[in-house]
């Protein structure tokens, strides 16, 4: 084999790796997986390396049935997420309605997606799965987290800069008031929210 | 490039690409993606295409909040899906057990880790997502329903066959009531539980 052709072979298989993880798993940043025994690692790296979750809401409309939607999500900037969910979502949708009519809430989030489980089973206990349980609230237009929300949001989905000014699209963040983390074996990990919210995420970037 | 060379090079290629489908998208079948027009088809599309997804309950440990889970799922053999969803739940974990409690229930799948999403960003309307709410009902050991979701599952879910016995493993199913689902800019389209479940799938497969 020649070493032009070898290295044509290279870029193609190169390329193909590149392009299925920026497609498919729509990841910013390489980040290491954290060891399962560090229930807050865990839990902010999946918070962090996710673009997208579950957002669940009370739905009056269907008998107060629990109503999951899926929607994109942000942490924050970069390898600078604070660990908050933060949304954009219109009333024209009723995650954001139901939300503004009672604010109990939770979002989940798996692993699987990121392409890190392998051969696992999605319900594998070890393909790692958080649920943040809280208070779903719009932020004020203009106010400063509301701008935080925005430039965590913007950055890491760009298209939303875009997205229709008439469809009242707001702000909201999740109050976390409960972690639910099943991360290996053995049930989910003891993680309060202050163990959470305090984990410096800086340890987790390892390509920045 | 010699013969042999461009061979080992196109088996590279091609063992790449087939692997990342396997392991990160999980999907059994390649079946085209239907007209954003037909919501029935896309709807089953949806779900006979994805091997997992939210599954939300009330919690009544968390104040009666919305809680979703991450859960694996099947609605049946590859290319014969009833568009029904059933799991094989554990009591231990706390989805099987508020259901016991409160049936109110919604299943929640996105197209996103499908890989057909392309650029979109996962809130896009056009990035396909369904929300089946209904009952989430414990199926009687050995009945004939409890069989067909062994089946399903067990086929799409290998791994499932080796979970411990001792954690009373049981098998649910999602009685739909409504459904809600977005393919395209628009709004929800209209989409009865009739419609969802009379769509006759074999239209979908081309591949089998």
């Amino acid at each position: 084999m020649g070493t032009k052709s070898r290295t044509n072979c290279f870029y193609a298989l190169f390329f193909l790796l590149v392009g299925f993880q920026d497609s498919v798993q729509g990841r910013l940043l390489l980040i290491n997986k954290p060891d399962p025994n560090d229930p807050a690692a865990s839990a902010r790296w999946l918070v962090s390396q996710n673009s997208w979750g579950v957002l669940n809401t009370i739905s009056s409309d269907l008998g107060g049935a629990p109503f999951g939607n899926v929607v994109s999500f942000s942490d924050g900037l970069p390898g600078k997420g604070s660990g908050i969910p933060y949304f954009y979502l219109t009333t024209l949708d009723p995650t954001a309605k139901n939300a503004l009519q009672d604010q109990r809430s939770s979002f989940t989030i798996s692993e699987y997606p990121l392409g890190t489980c392998g051969k696992k089973d999605p319900e594998n206990p070890s393909c790692a799965k958080i649920t943040l349980t809280g208070k779903l609230k719009v932020l004020k237009e203009n106010s400063k987290e509301a701008e935080i929300a925005k430039s965590a949001l913007f950055v890491k989905h760009p298209e939303m800069r875009g997205w229709p000014k008439g469809h009242n699209f707001q702000f909201f963040k999740l109050d976390i008031e409960d972690i639910f983390l099943i991360n290996w074996f053995g049930g989910p990990k003891p993680l309060t929210v202050d163990q959470y919210l305090h984990y410096k995420v800086i340890g987790l970037v390892d390509s920045l």
